[in-house]
């Protein structure tokens, strides 16, 4: 009986990916729970500070279908923390008390705290492959629709012409940066967390760093600087990187709902029966996709700004700000992932009609090419001067519901430097794409 | 394989409640998405916009346990919408074609909203009763402890006496206006929705008003004014209740959490054998219901900014910004529930320590009594000059750690005016109490 | 040197209001001090707890003019708070000590509590107004469009046809929610607060209560029923309204936009000469207002949620939560009239195209109208089967280009049962409105 | 008459610092369009776009004292942006129509955005200015109490010692990870923009990239690999940077309040006469700087979300997003400048009470020395028996309110195997301080 939209038995396809709400299950938390102890067992063994014996009957035992959930379940909501049930159903499986050796000088947040960047480890991956896909798709579409041109919009107004294959090239240069934070962040986060009850390691009188170094190596993580109980600005981190990535998104989703609406008609989410149709209104095709995404990322960046409220936290635990994490690092993960999912799949399928884009440039019967007329007649009659002229045919072209190329070459002032046939390449778009293609050759030579 | 700490097997318990999970769970909203259809039909069989013969086929199968909830799921990843997934189902179950009458005149987003706003009438009744209960149990604690000094604290140094109960009735004055806030907002909230495609009912060419109202009337809701698909500020309105409900618990929980501090050791959570205790620190009694309720309350906030945002709407159906309440509704409930659970918990068994307040008045060696002691010299050498006297005296006391009222008795232009025993009463916190009493009946008078 | 957008001199008409700038200047803030502590000091020599001469002696002082703000300045830096400078200043000015009884029993938080409250009084009745036109101008919007068609949007695709006035009912029906939420707050909010250092009153040790009631009643604010130097329910909740009501105006900004988007133009923001328009590009019509609001809007809903932040205060006088008021309830307020400002001007000004609205419910050629068309068809042909039909014609009417009520009325099985009037009478727009009339009138029937 | 806290004449001092809000002012953003305008002149004269002449003209006006501000406001509230009224008056100060050719081929958002780059890169030096202080007064304070014994705390009870250089060293890694994050952020955020109407730069029919770079190496700023008019991670990242200091400075200010505390006392800001006093209550010492950064830090965060939001961007020149910017982005630097400001005076002035702190660490008689105990009786008598023995003495001692110490000295079990010097020396908080000093050690090891 789930009850939220990510666990739920109807929304879970829509709103996250299988791949990731495992990552963030109780099973595979559980589980690293279980590698922990395992490692922390082997590494202690190995050191000489608890018996080999027990390392390896501990060992032996850490294994998810080994421990009873329900009891877990039982021992947390009694305890406020799932670790010491765990150790004590492992302490209770070891034969002759070996399980006493179990998470020896051991925090039940350490325990917590390793495990969640473990699981950060595997959604990071998960969002790194994604991004990759979608950088890939991006690609692709910005390659192929290099010199496809359509009009450009600023203040949701018709501007000047662009081409497809730049507006994904601009989208694409920022999913570049995104795998360049990434790459960069992983330092920072990818940190084992081994410390004792303050943080002082105290509970080891000996073998200490040692432990926490080779506890850091078997898991793969590399060994912090100094306890992080408290110092959280690597969570916070995260939650700002999934914010970021999440933003880009937003704006893709945000272009391909404007570009589907039905007077605009120039890209479609993929088509699939139903999906995003009416049963009474044929003419409807709706941009399921690109809701989803905006409705995912808009909560997700309210998750990066609670991540940093648990960034406020007391002494050497805190008391409640380390919870907040414990809410929204999953949330945060799963609907990105659901982000992340939709986003790819729009662009691995993203069907563009650039006929219609065409079709949009010429809507305003020229007007759009009034910025390329008035520069091309700049030489013959003055910048200014020509500013002037074309700015006035253009109100007459509007008004007279006449394309702009006609009133031209009917003028006199301007007929006598340029015949129609001049004119009317100045009125062609796909001579005024200004550095379009250049741009998106750039963004791709950064491809990696 | 829940992957939400709310719907998670382990923390389930912890971060919300079995009672309002239900309500937000697939087989409530379904349920929901079922009682519309049945109301519908019941209504238009007896306007007579549908055969009796229908509406009575429709009622007899609008039952959850008739639904494919697996066949629902996919259904719903199709579409991208559980409701004509719900429809098509009921009506394959219906004989001859009858199911044809089904949803009438409805569209997706009419089964959706007043669904989503039957659950929220759901989950206001339980945050009512828990708000009943912690005004009770606010009540009784601000009753028992009216007169009980205890330090009063200003930028977490001791300030001047005040007493537990007076510490209670201000919390208590907030809950009580939170009652008086749901109350109000019922009458903007507790609307049904039935609209159509674009809100205007052309759906239905005989009966549209009837059939809202009618419907409207069935499920216990007032009818709306107008379609309010794309027009959202009362979902928003209820998380902004929800928000503001949120930072009075945290400011319960936080006064909790630092009144149960080692170095002050004033009130104490309710004890249960191994909750909030350490193993190897016997010391420690943790606030752990503080610790749950201060990361719930620091999302729910988050939560409220995200229902205004997705207030920003477009048109008459909305591309995205819906969504999000998908999202965030029901966590915001959940999360609630389980902050008001663990705010019940600790005010129901919470335990004072009225020794323990006394000593930390007096811990400052009467320190904390020199507004007392100014106030009542006054009268005999002048108020400032009392000021400056006593402030004066007080670093002595400080310096020589020795009590105040040592000092002032021994002090010459003090001892002329008031005797030892005089000077003890300015002393004694329970003379300065002020208006404590007072306020507290205050606040008791306005409850229901 | 102003810094923020909101003071600057360049930005400031822009994002705010000059009058609600007033509100919240240094100058009306600290001139709400004097006029607090003149309160008291008419209150106090009214029930003879200072001397009535002290009482004219200081009333004699407070005014702004008497105050220097530099010196101010540097007494708030050393200090941390205003209040005690504007004290000692007050005092210096007064003749005989008399300044001596000025602030009797007050704290440094009750002044500026009930200063924040009286120019809260202040802020809401620019809101109040600003709504009350806003209601106007929507309202006459509506009346005047009450029939004038335009095309529904569902997930920002062309649905069934409503009304220009319906769309505006929509959205005046939620002001005059917020107009009711304003009322309902008032008696919550517009309280004022005097309760000494800890909320006891300890200060005075005579009149206390008495003192509470005759300075809220000398400034016309509600008595309180227990301090709330850190309940702060109802700071919060002034900010949740703001945000609430900004979700509103979000809501219309977001339709203006997307209406005056140059495939659209079916309404426009009023046109100022150079406003909006580029000099480059004539066919441009920037929604200038609309993006404003939009910018002002997003940042409230945060100004929501930092204000529930500030609720999680820490016993009597909390140690940072309240300067989060400080910080975010000026701006929040000051951006709102921003939004407010620039609404009501974009409804008094805006300019309908009728013309282009009906030129758009035409662009499918008349698959919009195909629900409609279903719904007439089917007493003829069975629901079910007109809907298949109807449905396979729309997409040959796509295919072809040509209008649907040229294919409707070839079809063999169609033009049996309807001529071409008939046909071209379910094919006209201004058939298919429903409810949208009946809608308005009862929105418009709720206004007072 | 500024409005805000940030401005205020009275407040300013406090909220933010004068560097950094001259960073943000008009004058400092008006200077940084005349120095763009300036460089393109200068860049476009070299290549020969522009006469020598013009060059020469237009530069010898970017000067501010040239500018009429009050024009500027009129223009802008006209227009809706500043930068057309800036070359508009450029252009009128220029001879001979040279003026024409100042601006040439920019768009207003090329200036805007660039501008903000520029104000960006000043704000971000002061802020990496402060990081260096506070770094550097961090380290004073590691290295110099790296040895000094505090209480460690969790779930804000006492747990086990730790030292008060540990403590520092901990948040010291965490300043050290944010300048490392400032140094990886430069590279994508220190870049200009030169792109034109749509993005394409069509406006210059020749030496586009050139210019285009020119100008960036002018201005010392990277070139973009394509426009970023609406891809707008950068800014974003930059807000989410700040937001994450915050974190970390609200993480100080939580830990010096709380040991500032009246029951705590172990350190206090600095001291400045009358700062943080009470004129009645000589005991309160106010951690008023803590104070201003709790509050700053906590709008911040909201500020990072809100600049994530202005991510979500429509097509060439977005329709509201972008003013998102313009509110949020001087307030966050603002308010951080504040904080940091703060956080530095207070790191460098800060009272450290080794004394308190130990005997804070002795008023459980010993009771937090307990896991020590445990840990130091195990290889006598078996680690759980050893923790079962110990934890019923510490009953008994909290019964008693007896010194841990003598009730194990007087325990025949355990007095047989250690006398009571080496029972005082298992209890003696310095041989339990646990890998502190190495911690500290190590953190000191990563400093530039």
């Amino acid at each position: 009986m789930p009850s939220t939209i990510i666990d739920s038995a109807i929304f879970q396809g829509i709103f996250s990916s299988d791949a990731m709400r495992r990552v963030w299950s109780d099973e595979n938390r559980t589980q690293k729970y279980l590698d922990i102890e395992r490692a922390l067992a082997v590494v202690q063994g190995r050191l000489g500070l608890i018996p080999q014996e027990a390392a390896d009957e501990i060992v032996s035992h850490c294994r998810l279908d080994q421990i009873d959930m329900a009891k877990l379940r039982q021992q947390t909501e009694r305890i406020g923390y799932p670790i010491l049930g765990v150790v004590s159903q492992l302490n209770a499986l070891c034969r002759d008390k070996l399980g006493e050796y179990c998470h020896w000088g051991a925090t039940t947040q350490d325990i917590t705290d390793t495990a969640t960047v473990l699981q950060i480890r595997e959604g990071l991956a998960i969002v790194d492959d994604e991004l990759a896909a979608i950088s890939a798709a991006m690609a692709k579409l910005a390659k192929q629709h290099r010199d496809t041109p359509m009009i450009g919009r600023s203040n949701l107004q018709q501007a000047i012409p662009v081409t497809f294959g730049y507006k994904m090239a601009g989208l694409l240069s920022a999913i570049e940066r995104h795998r360049e934070r990434l790459d960069q962040l992983k330092s920072r986060v990818l940190v084992g967390e081994f410390a004792g009850a303050a943080g002082t390691l105290a509970s080891l009188q000996t073998g200490a760093m040692e432990t926490q170094a080779g506890l850091c190596a078997e898991l793969g993580l590399a060994q912090p600087v100094i306890a992080w109980h408290t110092i959280r600005d690597n969570i916070a981190e995260v939650g700002a990187f999934l914010g970021l990535v999440g933003g880009t998104l937003g704006k893709l989703s945000m272009d391909v709902k404007l570009m589907m609406q039905t007077e605009v008609g120039e890209v479609y989410e993929p088509y699939a029966h139903g999906r995003g149709s009416s049963s009474t209104m044929p003419q409807k095709r709706n941009p399921i996709s690109s809701c989803y995404i905006h409705a995912a990322i808009s909560v997700v960046r309210q998750h990066a700004a609670a991540l940093m409220d648990a960034m406020v936290a007391d002494h050497e635990r805190s008391t409640g700000p380390w919870e907040i994490e414990w809410i929204v690092l999953p949330e945060a993960f799963c609907l990105m992932a659901g982000a992340l999912k939709q986003s790819r799949f729009v662009l691995e399928g993203l069907e563009v009609d650039a006929v219609q884009m065409r079709k949009n440039i010429d809507m305003t019967h020229g007007l759009v090419m009034s910025e390329a007329v008035m520069m091309g007649l700049g030489p013959y009659i003055g910048r200014e001067y020509a500013h002037d002229l074309v700015y006035d045919i253009c109100r007459d072209a509007v008004k007279q519901q006449r394309p702009l190329l006609d009133l031209l070459a009917e003028h006199p002032e301007i007929n006598r430097h340029l015949d129609r046939a001049a004119l009317a390449a100045l009125c062609d778009p796909a001579n005024y794409l200004g550095q379009s293609g250049v741009m998106v050759d750039r963004v791709l030579a950064t491809l990696r």
